[in-house]
């Protein structure tokens, strides 16, 4: 006998979370679509020379490769050879010539396939290229409580061929604002900062282009972590060695937030004059500013913050954050930017993008643990009940009469005390449950008993489907109706 | 540069026809739901040990082992310390001892996650469970055309907890005719045999309990592929030697077939007297056809196939396919059946099931292939086009208006000639796009040219959402809408 188990790191969850994970996926994949990006799908598995185009980053130490059991064999006789080949000395573990790669691995982001997708497909997609991909992707992470192996992310991107317009980079935070507000997780606010106009800062205090400038930048996206004193320390200390007036300019930019239309155009202009980088970083801020505007996103959703730096070299211009305003402490719930050439690797075709990505499975555990995610309702609307063997024909015909309709129905198929029906109803958070007695059908009706309302009604048969369609689209129209469900602990 | 291009044995699509595979999922997962099964998502990575519980398979040969770096490295250690652990003589190949197998493995069907998650979360499950799962599943499959190293199994089962009854059985092919009516790929047979209907008819024939019944089975399982006198030859030949009346018997046994509920039993009564596990069979057929005529399932959509064995042995009762009549060369498009027991290897508890899997991404590329599936329209509705820059703030704010109201829209975010923007959406597949002329601002109308019809009209700028909208949900409610798209290639 073996214990069934899932390996360390994965998020396995039971149907009711599965339900309210899957509503999830279902409102973004809904609102990328509403926003006009298309969707693609790549295999989990992609060719290591492919997928590996830098060496000796974080991220190559995590991949996972993969094998079929004759690639094993082959891997096991590829060494076994090695060690013959010392003329009968075996050969030391140290200086062992390398051994080729396993020619697959698991894909660690949806970036890189994209990179791939569209340097491959080039010449059969129209630019610029909106896709949208919700899959997910493998990291050989530590295993630690909240740090996942596998997760799903769910990205959106516009690619540009040769060039992209900025306009693209404030529809980003629109869809963003859309996802969000559908989701209906609790106030959130879009937080972004520009790549330029930090670089344009940093120059203008004498810290120049190159590996220091990328350096500076890492370490001030350290500051949510770090604090101001251990950065300033580091920055004025032996590696950088900034002049501490220059320390305490750089953090005072960062210091910078404004949220609103308004007072995000007020504190850009308040910067004063800078390089040549540092406006154009500014103006295509201001003009995102101007097209959030027309775009109706609300001012509250927005807001400048000039400490966001994002890690990651390749982003050029507009970068973004998204935050939980109630729950600061999940960190960044949404993130992304503008780059400047997502393929150089596979293609000499220049092609700029910008995009933002959602970790879902490690957002719908942070909202889990934070008690954020309500018990979901059924996807099951209906239990149509079996009090004998005799109802059975009758109650196969309702339950199909019923779906017809657009109802999700489970049959009872074997009779049960009707309590019992009841309560497996209750526990699976199904709401309807269709009672056919006696006394009803004589008058050509169903009993009714709706477990979310707790009341029990009788309606005649022909109108069943529509008016249980009715009361559950009622509900769902309501804003309370992910937590107001009596019993069920939101 | 690195060419890129996708490992081979995966089927990645162009974004139209990830589309129309979107919406095949699409279907797929709400007939399902319809029928009130609930969803079930399993890490794509299983124990190694947790997944191979049994050896030597076929299976097995075709499972793809997964290693981080880590992971990797440590397999080569262990290789080079065993070859050193020979007294500095290199351990040749064939004599190394077995290495430990990597830990984790690419599931390779939905079936043994299905019973690992069952057994694990078993006290957390209401019985009988009633799960679907669409996920892709990895065979290291040779390579070859139409075989697929990845794919999606779209698969439903029942479980039950020490029993299950066979209603559920009626039940199953009441989802197949829902999912593949729902799906308009081409008329459908659902084809139904009865192991204990097989199993007794071969008792009665003096071939009892045991491997050479099953050896016959697996012959008889050939007669599609192998044909009528091949499977003779052999039955009556060396390995099997049965008489040649015998052979016969089965072999006309094997031609029974019956569309239809009153065909399908008169087909029934006319096999005559047999054994008690033949009856017992024969019992559960008539019920299941009885209890198909409840449901409403149309004669012509199903049928008894008495030459149907499904060569996996752990079918134990009814077993399903289904072939479409104008193309049977496609094989079945989705077969299952009745198990005893789900998962032994994990529990205790017997779990019988009842089961089916579609092998979608197979099916898709087939359907391709044969010219069944058109080439979908876009999911984006609407373009809202764009003159010059001075139309930009209204263009963002009729496109959120618009999505407000339910379409999907994308905005030309750069002005280009409107004929450009035109053959761009003719092309993409869009149906409407959206115009902002002088004259139409002047009257509070935009233009809407209609590429599907071939049409231009004018409406109130506050009516346009609602006006696509009804155009869009008649257009969908139309039969012919998949291939009636001019220019589109059914």
């Amino acid at each position: 006998m073996i214990k069934p188990r899932t390996p360390p790191g994965v998020l396995e969850l039971l149907p009711r979370d599965q339900i309210a994970f899957q509503r999830m996926l279902d409102t973004i994949r809904r609102t990328f679509e509403r926003y006009g990006f298309l969707p693609v799908e790549t295999p989990v598995m992609e060719l290591s020379e492919v997928l590996l185009t830098k060496t000796g980053g974080e991220t190559e130490r995590q991949v996972y490769f993969v094998q079929s059991t004759g690639g094993l064999e082959s891997y096991k006789n590829q060494l076994a050879v090695m060690s013959e080949s010392g003329n009968g000395i075996g050969v030391s573990p140290m200086v062992m010539p390398p051994v080729a790669l396993p020619e697959l691995a698991l894909r660690f982001d949806l970036t890189v396939p994209l990179a791939r997708y569209v340097a491959e497909h080039e010449h059969d997609l129209a630019f610029p290229f909106r896709r949208y991909q919700m899959q997910r992707v493998y990291r050989g992470e530590r295993a630690q409580r909240g740090r996942f192996r596998e997760f799903y992310q769910c990205d959106i991107d516009v690619i540009g061929k040769d060039a992209l317009s900025t306009r693209h980079d404030a529809e980003i935070p629109a869809v963003i604002a859309s996802v969000f507000e559908a989701l209906a997780i609790g106030e959130f606010t879009i937080q972004f900062n520009h790549r330029k106009l930090l670089r344009g800062f940093f120059e203008g205090q004498g810290i120049g282009e190159g590996e220091r400038q990328a350096a500076v930048l890492r370490e001030i996206d350290k500051l949510d972590k770090r604090g101001e004193d251990a950065v300033r320390a580091t920055l004025t200390g032996e590696g950088f060695a900034l002049a501490p007036d220059v320390a305490d300019t750089l953090l005072a930019f960062s210091r910078v937030r404004a949220t609103g239309h308004d007072a995000a155009q007020a504190a850009l202009d308040a910067l004063g004059a800078g390089t040549a980088l540092f406006d154009e970083g500014r103006n295509e801020l201001r003009e995102v500013l101007r097209q959030l505007r027309a775009l109706g996103v609300a001012d509250d959703r927005f807001a400048l913050n000039l400490s966001i730096a994002r890690g990651l070299d390749y982003y050029t211009g507009i970068v973004y954050e998204t935050t939980l305003n109630a729950n600061p402490e999940i960190g960044s719930i949404c993130s992304g930017g503008r780059y400047e050439n997502l393929a150089s690797h596979y293609t000499k075709s220049k092609l700029p993008g910008v995009g933002i990505s959602i970790g879902l499975t490690r957002l719908f555990w942070q909202l889990r643990e934070a008690g954020l995610v309500a018990t979901a309702d059924s996807s099951v609307d209906v239990l149509v009940s079996l009090m004998d063997d005799a109802g059975l024909d009758a109650a196969l015909s309702l339950s199909q009469k019923l779906r017809a309709g657009g109802l999700n129905v489970e049959t009872q198929l074997e009779p049960r005390k009707l309590a019992k029906q009841m309560q497996y109803a209750d526990r699976a958070g199904i709401r309807f449950v269709v009672i056919r007695g006696e006394d009803e059908v004589a008058r050509g009706t169903v009993a009714v008993k709706d477990l979310r309302r707790g009341e029990q009604f009788e309606v005649a048969e022909a109108d069943l489907a529509r008016t249980l369609l009715v009361e559950r689209e009622q509900w769902r129209a309501l804003p309370s109706a992910q937590s107001a469900r009596p019993g069920v602990k939101a």
